[in-house]
């Protein structure tokens, strides 16, 4: 292994006291901070960590490359993001050869469905790495919206909206709990898998959960069936609490 | 709604610098602080939160009633555990009422299988509440094991070791990551569940995660079958990982 350190440093879903002591200890002992954002984009994650930056430190920010033009299933998408991260893991190595501490923020937690996994596994064999727990984004949404999530012996499960509407139904109906992911165009499916799982009296709809601005209404009250990407919908476990 | 406040503080999974910022902001701002515990144990939440607790505060620990002798599953026990809660209610209640900040600390996140959600679902509605989400329990040993857990499109699912083999093995099956949590006297069973639903090889045993004599091995190189309760096993999605 060589000089330098890599660091995953979780920051949290989005209000920046949410971020632990450890990620803003991170942040003031990093060489060198770095971010995944879409070109032409302010990276979230680096909105959140704002005021704990040091002046001065080296920024590396990873520009997605725009890539609407290709389908997410094709070859030339996979491709074009394989080469992507092999860039950025290339970027990243050259400073941990030259020594320096590298954090690379992301929101939530850096190891559950996080950009940070993909330097991850193209760095953890040759450099010293470190993992900085956050606060994930799901946890987030469930406190701002003051709902137990799951309890006991409850089955908790995460779902991308991306599913057929039939694999959603049946895993909806499957577990206590669930928090619906990546929910944009998928809203409509969704709402009649929830519907034909008997969950939609219990779903509640978050947009932009733990910011100022955030949406968080049941699901069965929102009007439209349009939502952003990153939307979520909780549904609640504990049925059987006092 | 009367002058109190009831906060409930996540803070985090057990190293002292993955409490959030606001954690120890609420610490220092509570009047009261109140925390969980099995009568002549020292409550978790307490030792993790022990260095932001401030000097003279009131101090509320609510203790567990030994219900050893009473089966899990029996009405004598669920109508003492429901006793307590409802007593622990009210001695939390009397000092809202006394227009107090109480503060509950609660080991991970309070609002994902925690015992604060008891005191949460009986004072919610009578006071002001607010939660300090904290970093799970689950995401401090992925962490620990610098082990990516869930990736893109994956299913993820929480699991109470509890379940009868059968269920546990479908459930391992259908899903692409998985935590399993309360793994103590099930762990054969679940060894069995694993590899009957072809996941031991990537299953990773956790005791104690995050703390300094934390245990993290693959579960294939355990050689016996005894663990603690709290024990947990994870099982990483992510299969497609360049």
């Amino acid at each position: 292994m060589s000089g330098g350190k890599l660091i995953g440093v979780g920051v949290g879903p989005g209000d920046p006291e949410l971020m632990t002591l450890k990620a803003a200890r991170a942040l003031a002992s990093a060489d060198v901070v770095a971010h995944f954002a879409k070109a032409g984009n302010a990276s979230h994650s680096r909105t959140i960590a704002a005021a704990y930056i040091r002046e001065g430190v080296i920024e590396l920010p990873l520009l997605y490359p725009v890539t609407t033009k290709l389908p997410k299933c094709s070859n030339g998408y996979r491709n074009a993001i394989g080469d992507f991260y092999d860039d950025a893991a290339a970027k990243v190595a050259a400073h941990l050869d030259a020594g320096c501490v590298v954090a690379v923020i992301c929101e939530g937690d850096p190891l559950f469905y996080g950009s940070y996994m993909h330097l991850h596994a193209r760095l953890a064999a040759r450099f010293s790495t470190e993992i900085v727990a956050g606060v994930t984004g799901m946890s987030g949404c469930w406190s701002a919206a003051g709902m137990p999530i799951a309890q006991g012996d409850d089955i908790f499960t995460v779902l991308p909206a991306t599913l057929p509407e039939s694999e959603l139904a049946r895993r909806l109906a499957d577990a206590d709990a669930a928090v619906v992911m990546k929910v944009g165009r998928h809203l409509p499916k969704l709402r009649r898998a929830l519907q034909c799982s008997g969950r939609l009296d219990r779903a509640i709809y978050v947009e932009r959960g733990t910011t100022a601005d955030s949406v968080m209404i049941p699901l069965a009250a929102k009007r439209d069936d349009e939502a952003p990407y990153f939307a979520v919908v909780l549904v609640p476990g504990w049925e059987g609490r006092p």
